[in-house]
């Protein structure tokens, strides 16, 4: 049953250990491709474009947005952020799952325009441990980890909206089971029609002494 | 996260194992309670009342539809089935995975009344391979064998309604796939509402410096 690539967007608090939990995924197992954003904003120290992000500046992302070249868009901090639809859809094509990491906006016009995406949320075990997590690295001062919070509440509105969280207590446990949980989309109803329906022909074919 | 259990439809085609695949399943994990069908049928040889089934008589089993105690109810071949809903709220009140094996009609009905049911329908590797299951048990004849395919094929006219189908080629395989299957949905977002507003609320509160 070779089958075209699912599209998951991954989404989570900030602080969470979304990253680290999708760099892990991508490292075990051969089967995902992650998505690279572009976006308007500048590059920080050690970012390189088509690694990180497609850097691209104000008027060539309106281009893109015109040509039609992005799936979705959106603008944080009056910088643009989108994601391209040729390797997307390229890698669905051969077979890879293609994950995205982007905020609720852009996930949710996804999902409209893509209705069979699999949204993902992935949550802290306790706010407690969210805030530890923000603290522990020590680089960030109190008022930095209090808007950091801050904007977890806010991208946390549109969760109602998401398919499963996860739960990043146990990093391994959180990876395998995103895993699972992508793997199991393979086998919805509704990505296996020809299968299903070249099983009934062949039945009834026996059943009626056919073949 | 203590949980209300999940309801799990498992329907497929004659032959194709998922009684098997069932009792694995229950006897390798301890979350699941298999729901026991009420019915007017006769007992077979060595089948037992509330093992196997409720044996009733076609009047009890009327008065149980007219009392509401059944979640739903089904006619094949002139004998009633039907799902006990006592047993099954119950033992999901209780945190348990509760499974039920019918047929498609009886589980649309279910989906219907329980929306968050999990629809699952098990499917051979092949066509050839159902046909080589059924011959090989070698008691019965190529008339009953093309009649059970015969019956497959009507079982499945209404797969597009299910969730999702699991192949049963390697049994170990299946079972687990199919633990997977289940265990994912206690990750919907739908079933943790109340876990997501908790952290919510406390990522709210230590935003402000409330706490």
């Amino acid at each position: 049953m070779a089958q075209k690539g699912i599209l998951v967007v991954v989404s989570g608090f900030s602080g969470v250990g979304k990253g680290t939990v999708m760099k892990c995924l991508v490292e075990r197992y051969d089967n995902y491709a992650l998505s690279i954003s572009a976006t308007t904003r500048s590059p920080r120290e050690g970012e390189e474009d088509g690694r990180e992000y497609f850097f691209r500046t104000r008027e060539e992302f309106q281009r893109m947005i015109s040509d039609g070249e992005l799936i979705e868009h959106a603008c944080y901090c009056e910088n643009y952020y989108g994601t391209p639809k040729k390797y997307v859809e390229e890698q669905m094509d051969g077979g890879k799952d293609v994950i995205l990491e982007i905020e609720i906006q852009g996930a949710l016009n996804i999902k409209k325009k893509y209705p069979e995406t699999l949204l993902l949320f992935v949550m802290p075990p306790s706010a407690a441990v969210l805030r530890e997590r923000l603290e522990r690295r020590g680089t960030e001062t109190p008022d930095i980890i209090k808007a950091r919070l801050k904007r977890a509440c806010e991208e946390s509105e549109g969760i109602e909206n998401y398919d499963y969280i996860l739960i990043n207590d146990d990093l391994e446990e959180c990876v395998a089971k995103m895993h699972s949980l992508i793997m199991d989309q393979h086998l919805r109803v509704s990505r296996n029609l020809s299968f299903i329906n070249e099983i009934r022909t062949e039945v009834k074919a026996f059943s009626k002494g056919e073949i």
